[in-house]
């Protein structure tokens, strides 16, 4: 039997190693590769997607699986062969169902989309961009099919990014999120003037804005022996291996932000990817466990940790060097606020926290009518512009700065953005939990002791890989499910303490 | 017959795409992946190559060769189809006699000796090498076996590289050389204190260096939406499709032709690749027609076109310009000589186009000898310290400036020197073949007119892409075979006149 799962063992982590490859096109075509390069490297990735698929899907791997899966349940649970092999069978169940000729045209729609969506953005060409999106819907719909669902195709696809998670699910979460966050915002915007974010703005060096990301992020324990960081048009993590796990940035001139914040933002998805055991790499139990919880790294080291007063009072001195003169006469309370700033923002990824969840919640909206055949793609730009004006009062002046900003749906992936809230939620639940196991963490940053913080993460997420599906961590680690409280009292305590409501 | 071609096609360009995908993890490897990306690197490359194989290899490829290969014939010799079955049946001859299991093998192998190479050129430890280059030895020789051969294993490996030469015919070639360059070596060493490259010597700013890099290679004709520049230790050139050629560079900071040679010779290669004609790529016609052929454009454009007179003419204002108050006081016949300056010297890739081929000549006598088991690896640091002596009358102080030096034994590539050489010989015979075509073609760099240059070799060289033997293509293009004495005399009228003898 042993022999058996070193078989599967060998077969997956031939399969992993195609997946790696695949990665490192996608990492290059984003950060280096130059225009020209685009058809080739898209049929290199179909190739590779399918080279993988085939592999995985083979009939071979399923007997492997069901050969092993009952002696390996017997080791125990959360042994590792039990943990390999439950996600084995959970990826192979899924995959299976998908035909090795759709995923190789899944794969060519969306290479071409991304294209196109690049042009169209730069552009501020919707229609240029209208025909990829309904294909992309289409496939969409068609993988639904063929993965299968209850309610709504949306879950069928949702499921692919978070295991279990439903839109029936998460329709009462948002609606108890928004409920919770009209308020507050309703405070904010009426003392929109107390706050000015005018320190972080001006003209700041953009290879100084990298050297800065790069000590920060190391300073948060990114081993950069272990991955890099580059620029790119929108930030990302990607993980080669345990031991290459990359990020990118991205440097705005004028507002500082955008490059320190994006850093720690991937910075928190590397740090979850740097955690994984070394006997998880190239096997089914590499990776988060889910795209929820890994955007609760992200967003916990962003948010909880790099907007919070004593990372603010860490980070200051870093600025004053990086950038002369500029941060002389601020103090830390200031650059606290200042970061801080909450305000109605056209563009989801420059959102600040309180806003960034009614973001999400429009795009769901959007792409769940889009599924269910309830919006046609024409007439999603009025739509989306209509659901600016109702939750935040303002409306884009071109597509570009609307329904064109984001490159999720050009890539493929439709419900995906709800994961962006449920790691909004479960990052404050972890710092409730956190402030528990590890009395006094939140004044830690003042030092640049990230370590105990990490080693918490490390130990209670991190460690775990994908042996647990989300719910299942989150009622291990935590002792409970997805709750919107905690969200809604850290962002209650931090906002009424900067806007003085 | 045509559908069978389709499908020949269709397979073979899903080998391309492999191939590409592997190619762009190389370049990743050698330009930006941490140092603890490389196991997971080794694993997913030496996948994709015996997946490629693999594919490659299989009866359905061979059976598709032989029954499109006559029809493709019947076309005519010179038909896009004719040359395509030609090309195909070539390699597929060659890679079909190596099994997949010692492809893997070797690519692993060579994973490991390139890392094992890296660390142990740093550290000037050849022991720490040492076992790994007989490793690589051993598979040498046995994919010469494989491979097959008459009178030496090493024909069948330079055929790799060089199809159709053979030891036989390279060994009178060298003697002709080295008889006709030492006179030469001896008048220039007599005067050695005559020529001063002081003036490229100093303090340049390595972004500087890299601007005016990219300034450079454009002007020559290098696409950069097809392509781009990198910094690596060790300057290469990669194709990933016809429309992604690659080019890397180093900048040492205390010595500015390392830069902008290494740059002009690597876009000699990556123009070759640029001006593949469209159709022929991810085909087996797309490439050079041979190594030797390659670095004929490469060392044509380095030297020939890039250390002459009227290209220093056009140089010199850019230098000015990168490099404010550096070469005020300098005219360009300093430059010309300065950058021509002859010394014997312990690097290759350092060395003048004088001294150059006696470095070639020493890895060959040693590479065959170490093959053909003349010479044990633990004595090869003593046989290339002798060497050195007898060539150049200097030895190096330690191994990382002697046999350490170079990366190729480390990724495998026995019989690969001696393209180097013959790139030099073709060279001349390219330029003296243009003063027949194109009259005066020598003045016009200096006024930055490559593109009659560059219109010449794409339409005798670049054009044709691996449709002919390198032989063949000699015979055709410059009614000719290998000939010594182009080469010879380009280098006696150069040097003559800068040193005066």
């Amino acid at each position: 039997m042993e022999k058996k799962f070193a078989e599967l063992k060998k077969k997956l982590s031939e399969v992993s190693a195609i997946n790696s490859a695949a990665a490192v096109l996608s990492w290059d075509q984003q950060v280096y590769m130059p225009s020209g390069g685009a058809e080739a490297r898209a049929a290199s990735t179909s190739a590779l997607e399918e080279l993988a698929h085939v592999k995985f899907t083979s009939d071979e791997t399923g007997a492997l699986i069901e050969g092993a899966y009952s002696w390996a349940q017997s080791l125990g649970e959360d042994s590792f062969e039990a943990s390999y092999l439950r996600a084995a069978k959970r990826d192979y169940d899924k995959i299976k169902k998908l035909p090795s000729e759709f995923v190789g045209e899944f794969s060519r729609t969306v290479s071409a989309g991304i294209e196109a969506w690049t042009k169209a953005r730069a552009n501020s060409d919707f229609k240029a961009f209208a025909p990829h999106l309904q294909k992309i819907l289409d496939l969409n719909l068609r993988k639904a099919e063929y993965l299968g669902y209850k309610a709504s195709p949306y879950d069928a696809l949702l499921d692919l990014y978070e295991p279990g998670a439903t839109k029936a699910m998460l329709e009462p979460v948002f609606k108890k999120l928004a409920d919770g966050l009209k308020p507050i915002i309703k405070e904010i915007n009426a003392r929109a003037g107390s706050v000015s974010n005018d320190i972080v703005k001006g003209d700041f060096d953009e290879d100084a804005q990298l050297a800065l990301a790069n000590e920060i992020v190391a300073a948060l324990g990114y081993d950069l022996s272990r991955g890099r960081q580059d620029r790119s048009a929108h930030p990302f993590t990607t993980d080669f291996s345990v031991n290459d796990v990359r990020i990118t940035t991205r440097t705005h001139r004028d507002y500082l932000p955008a490059c320190v914040y994006g850093s720690i933002h991937e910075c928190g998805h590397a740090l979850y990817g740097q955690g994984t055991p070394q006997n998880f790499d190239f096997t089914p139990l590499a990776g988060g466990a889910s795209l929820g919880m890994h955007e609760s790294q992200s967003r916990f080291w962003e948010n909880v940790v790099g907007r919070s007063l004593p990372f603010c009072r860490w980070l200051l001195p870093s600025l004053r060097k990086h950038f002369p003169g500029k941060f002389d006469k601020v103090n830390a309370e200031e650059l606290f606020v200042a970061v801080n700033r909450s305000a109605p923002s056209l563009i989801r990824v420059e959102s600040d926290e309180v806003n960034y969840n009614l973001h999400i919640m429009l795009r769901f909206e959007i792409e769940t009518a889009l599924l269910e055949g309830r919006l046609k793609v024409s007439d999603a730009p009025a739509f989306w512009n209509a659901k600016m004006q109702e939750y935040f009062g303002i409306k884009p002046a071109k597509d570009s700065e609307g329904i064109l900003q984001d490159i999720h749906w050009a890539y493929g992936m439709i419900g995906y953005f709800p994961t962006y809230s449920l790691g909004n939620l479960i990052s404050a639940q972890i710092a409730e939990k956190l402030t528990k196991d590890v009395p006094g963490w939140k004044e830690l940053p003042e030092r640049g002791e990230f370590a105990p913080i990490l080693g918490w993460l490390r130990k209670h997420i991190h460690s775990q890989g994908r042996k647990y599906l989300p719910e299942q961590l989150l009622k291990r680690e935590l002792g409970e499910g997805i709750r919107v409280e905690p969200f809604l009292d850290y962002i209650k305590s931090k906002y009424s303490r900067i806007y003085g409501f």
